[in-house]
């Protein structure tokens, strides 16, 4: 045994749990710069309840809601230069991943004096940043708990990771109730994100047995939710079990990082703008298979934490809930093989695959179910 | 699902970890008040790892070695003038519970101005405290990642916790090696403490699915070590997993506070000089009866991570490990129980016992086996 265990994030997991914790939002800022997308924070009520408690607190806001999916680094300089402009000097962000990953950039980099060149590159951090509050809206991505802000990168077509333990947010309000109304598609791919965290946690170089406790009680939380993904039809108890999975693959995901499934899954959005979550989804069986020949032990403890009987039950699951792929070509997968294959999540992987064996895994995962 | 989570301490879990880690104890203050008791920290090889590394950094040290089993307030306030007249600016503690806990008033007592009666009186405090780094060498007690002080309270007849966040350490170093050499009593006793942190968690009031998922994972590595403690032969591999299962049982306590079992113990340690972990013991096979009539579920998923087929074979466990009891009579146990009976921690128990439910817990607990 032979681990380390960080994360300093306040977690409120609660139905309306903004509202109910006001003393939260104080002591970070005069003025808060409110980081959203164009419309869900609006419908789903988040954006009201976090106005409603700076209010109550007599702290004032600014709203930068021109957040963009897959967010870019020009995306985030806007919202610095608003930022500025607005005097704000704390930041929340509210929403998906993108809001979210574009609220944590906002914050270090306003801090930072860093060219474009160098954002990707933690030896030039200097120890400043926004403190920053963070109410997810969709179960997936995890970030409202973890050190990173993922930004499109295209010098190395792909997305890449800010990565610096300033990046943890001070704290995160979960509150099951703004996912009640989030699409099919998106819960989907979400909720396949978190388990793809919690699972490459357990099967990366970084897994330890505390962060296998955690992992395996998200998985079993996603392992809850089978059918309803399948179905569609969501209670508001599975929407819950799914923001637990995805507050635990956080967790997970801000200890160990990522493995060659995010590795593989980031060449696919890149290129075929396939949503990040389904581009995971895409490799994860074929990864799991890979390491099962050689460490049968944590593939079962998931493959039980999910409540299947074999790996191939998963995969069939997996199959159905991907429906009708992409079309690809074989030159495609080689260009991404090839890409993914130098990317520094791959040797994090438990059983670091080859670029034949990350082929193999691309080729399988676009075959038809 | 209704919880919320806080733990910001960072963890080192590995051989050496102090050696390993010089940058962890960089940045906070010029110099260090070590507070151990008067032999481990030096037979064992913690204090020395700490002294070379500090040196190793250009950090100056004050030795505070007077502190005392189960601390009282007036050790404290002797260990607050050492670091006033050495001008400490941040605390270590090495040891067990009581130089950790020690080392915790000192470092936040130091900042506050507080006559002794208003100690236990968080309304009171002010945000304020020494930066505080751990080194724990028992596994039991879990104070390396609690925000509570717990120390000898004359007007109460009991022990009382010092309880804000800001004692919370920055950081804990973790060493199995430090654990190797503790006698087989103190073993016992403190391994019975970090179990029954994990079971009072699961069975408190504030109990919830993230900390139940690492609960279960300490009391499943403690139930690995179930022949060790009945043999007494001990294992690095044992020695690491009963820290393993300290630490958890810290991070679920922190987070739970304690139940009857630790309100029932403390009149023990109080009354009888019965060290705390065994009180516990001699309450907590009876508290999970109790609970087992009305919320079978919890106790079952306690027991299978025990690895035992029911609670009596886990009673008759736990009845091997206590031994012979310490004569107690009826008069003591009803004193006892009245005591404990008003204890803050009984309302916190998932099923708060009556006062005779509390009497029965004792003398079931102190009937030889």
């Amino acid at each position: 045994m032979n681990f380390s265990y960080f994360n300093p994030t306040h977690l409120y997991f609660e139905q309306n749990c903004v509202a109910a914790h006001p003393e939260a939002f104080r002591g970070w800022g005069r003025r808060a710069l409110l980081v959203t997308g164009r419309h869900s924070a609006r419908a789903n009520g988040s954006l009201d309840a976090v106005c409603q408690v700076l209010e109550s607190q007599g702290i004032s806001w600014s709203l930068f809601d021109q957040t963009i999916p897959n967010p870019t680094l020009a995306s985030v300089r806007q919202g610095i230069a608003f930022l500025k402009e607005e005097q704000a000097n704390f930041v929340i962000g509210i929403g998906g991943g993108s809001p979210m990953d574009t609220a944590k950039a906002i914050a270090f980099l306003a801090c930072q004096d860093l060219p474009d060149a160098a954002v990707f590159d933690s030896r030039q951090y200097q120890d400043k940043v926004l403190p920053l509050l963070m109410v997810p809206t969709t179960a997936g991505t995890g970030s409202e708990v973890t050190p990173y802000a993922v930004l499109m990168n295209e010098a190395a077509h792909s997305k890449s990771s800010i990565s610096t333990p300033w990046l943890y947010p001070r704290a995160a309000f979960l509150d099951p109730q703004y996912t009640w109304n989030v699409g099919l598609a998106t819960t989907r791919w979400t909720a396949i994100d978190a388990l793809s965290h919690s699972v490459e946690g357990i099967l990366s170089q970084k897994g330890d047995p505390m962060i296998t406790a955690l992992a395996l009680d998200g998985i079993r939380a996603f392992g809850q939710c089978r059918e309803a993904l399948l179905s569609g039809k969501f209670t508001p108890e599975t929407r819950e079990r799914l923001l637990y999975a995805s507050l635990l693959g956080g967790l997970v995901l801000a200890h160990t990082s990522t493995t060659v499934v995010h590795a593989m899954g980031y060449s696919l959005t890149y290129y075929k703008e396939i949503p990040h979550g389904r581009a995971n989804g895409l490799c994860l069986g074929g990864y799991m298979e890979l390491v099962q020949k050689t460490h049968p032990q944590p593939v079962d403890a998931i493959r039980e934490a999910l409540g299947l009987p074999d790996l191939a039950a998963f995969r069939e699951f997996l199959d159905r809930l991907l429906g009708e792929r992409e079309p690809v070509t074989e030159e495609e997968i080689l260009l991404f093989s090839q890409e993914a294959s130098g990317r520094r999540n791959i040797p994090n992987s438990l059983v670091p695959p080859t670029p034949e064996q990350v082929a193999a895994i691309y080729r399988e995962g676009f075959r038809r179910p």
